[in-house]
């Protein structure tokens, strides 16, 4: 009896399922009896919420389906595992719960949590001599996961940021009179996203006029003293900003506004309004018009403009879990290793997953410029090729299709 | 000589250039000599900023592209003709401008004020007998012009605008505790682009939970309290709301924070904020996690997801409106009449432009449900055919491929 069971765990990306997808796939290709999807995921399997994925995706039609839905089809949790030491009735139950399930292989698609899961997984199993494989699949649109060249996720947000701040551009520069528009981008502490808004530049498109990343120090009066430069230029303006940018007493710039919108329910201040504030700021002093776009989320979900290169990597590198969990590892991440820039080539590569959990990749500061208001060719010629090729949705009715995974349902009974 | 003169005018849509080609080529195809286009609109003409489009749009390709580049390629103005007592001499500056180039006809594509203009031209020309031809081609994502059953530009705006709806429902839905998200909308008097988001609902989307158009009061405390029923269902909540929803008082809901972000050069306040408002007295009640998205004007120059049922009805109101001046017409406005829904069938037809002009058409009070959360299956019926068709981009390098003006220049010699 050889079982799998995966799950997904953190935020949504575009390409979240791609990677489902290649572990189902892989797993039933080298022969695995029953895939199963832990709902919500570890939370799920501790609570027996687990589904036969064959009984969910059927078809190829299935497939194609699952491929172009963004978030996670399986549902996510925010659930960070405790500690090991004084918390094995914990593990106890979850390695119950894959005995009962026969499971051979474990895999974890998510973020710096969710390989932290699979760190803990594996050393609890290296403890109690488990034969449990477990392996974890990167995902986040944030790209700030270590060791791995990029994320998967990360490309298709890329994409859509870029493709984004081109038409803002042209919306942006249509009239006759000065207008400053100014773009928010997530990323509270690493600018990979916000970086994205370079790619707009080219033959067809001015380009974002400045870049700000969380990675610099953010002095409001120089931004305020560029603005000022740039306007006389007599044109509209396009700046894309972080929503992590912090001045150099480490408070975030939307937080120097004296309103507090609200406090979420996590005791969290609302970030987002960065744009806002320095849109503010700009229309103050001089009387301009301005505009502050957030962006928010849209990128994380945006499938209907998905990188296909990005969707393949994710689907190998959920492919490449399999095969390294049935070639005999554990404790392992899949990560993408860039063997060549032109052409672009990438392949996947098993790393220990110690050297991964936890740890936050942030843009190099030799990839930003000197003055910190722009990034330097390094950095677009980083993430060019990871915004490449479609694949187009499946239209119907005029939208794009999507695949639910419809009601939750408990342990069915094995074959 | 049968020269024309194209403008385009007021805020960008993803097919304003759809109407140029329209115009374009249909005045090509049917004999004009020389096609100029206003640089800047009407404030372009007066100013002796005007190209020969033949010097722009040479091949194919830059058709093609030109189809697909959102936001007006001549620029735009928002300049609004005085009225012609008393101001005389800008009309005879104008007709001035005209007779020098030869004009025969004089199209302008944009919303209220555009058609404003043309009244105001074809009045003055009528008084001054003059022989040139006068037709406005609609032009607002809004969809709130008069006469017409809807405005090309409006349904791209749908489409991006329902599509997005469904990936932020995709993902609001992924986590296993509540998380309210509020999606707010442009639209300050007409509740056409946030009732869109109704069309995310079907077979594989579970649609936006409430609806609310600025055409109906808004009721804070019975807002509150219908959240507090649905989060009873614990599970996460998806709402839209127009940035143009008022209290009793006939405040905007976003005045209601105690916090002003900005005021314009204009003198606005800045009105987006509605969700971020809406959001904030959820989370203060009910301790949940909250969200609030501002598509901001991100639908009006999406044209990576553009309708082309909206692109074709685009490039043909222009070609009716030489079609209309070439056979005497003046005066007129190219309006599209819908003569069957299904299957859906629109034709177009001139209208006297003394009709739409500074009337704004609003959502019919009896399209929208008796408690004001949501819309009837009308709207929806209503707006379904317009989203429907798409046009892939041209992708080049990753991104959608777009045309530009580049340098304006000023008055060619003619042929």
């Amino acid at each position: 009896m050889k079982n799998v069971i995966v799950g997904q765990s953190g935020g949504p990306t575009a390409v979240i399922n791609s990677s489902l997808l290649g572990v189902f796939k892989t797993a039933k290709d080298r022969g695995a009896d029953t895939v199963y999807g832990m709902v919500h995921g570890i939370k799920g399997l501790l609570d027996g919420d687990v589904v036969d994925l064959s009984t969910r995706i059927k078809t190829d039609l299935d497939m194609d389906l699952l491929k172009r839905t963004p978030s996670s089809f399986l549902g996510s949790c925010r659930y960070k595992l405790p500690d090991i030491e004084g918390n094995e009735k914990t593990y106890d139950k979850i390695f119950a719960m894959l005995k009962k399930l026969e499971i051979y292989a474990f895999f974890y698609i998510g973020g710096n949590d969710s390989m932290d899961t699979i760190k803990k997984l594996s050393d609890y199993g290296e403890k109690i001599k488990s034969s449990i494989r477990f392996i974890g699949v990167p995902k986040t649109i944030d790209n700030d996961l270590a060791i791995t060249d990029h994320t998967p996720g990360y490309g298709s947000a890329a994409k859509y940021i870029a493709a984004t701040t081109k038409e803002i551009i042209r919306d942006g520069l249509v009239y006759d009179y000065p207008v400053v528009s100014v773009i928010e981008v997530m990323g509270r502490n690493a600018g990979w996203l916000t970086a994205a808004t370079a790619l707009a530049k080219g033959e067809d498109c001015e380009g974002v006029d400045e870049i700000y990343l969380p990675e610099r120090v953010f002095d409001i009066d120089k931004f305020v003293e560029r603005m000022g430069k740039l306007l006389k230029q007599n044109r509209s303006i396009v700046i894309a900003v972080s929503e992590g940018v912090k001045v150099a007493d480490g408070r975030y710039v939307c937080e120097l506004s004296d309103h507090v919108d609200y406090v979420d329910a996590f005791g969290h201040k609302q970030l987002a309004g960065t744009a806002r504030f320095l849109a503010g700021k700009v229309a103050e002093k001089y009387g301009v018009k301005t505009r502050a776009i957030e962006l928010s989320s849209l990128q994380r979900c945006a499938s209907h403009i998905m990188a296909r290169i990005d969707m393949t990597e994710a689907f190998n590198a959920g492919g490449a879990a399999v095969k390294a969990a049935f070639e005999g590892l554990t404790g392992q991440v899949i990560t993408l290793k860039r063997v060549s820039d032109d052409p672009y080539m990438c392949i996947t590569e098993p790393a220990d997953v110690h050297y991964i959990a936890n740890v936050e990749k942030k843009v190099p500061l030799e990839w930003i410029t000197d003055d910190g208001a722009n990034v330097k060719p390094e950095l677009v010629h980083y993430i060019y090729p990871l915004i490449q090729a479609e694949i187009a949705p499946l239209w119907i009715n005029g939208l794009p299709r999507h695949i639910r995974l419809h009601a939750t349902s408990t342990i069915k009974g094995k074959k």
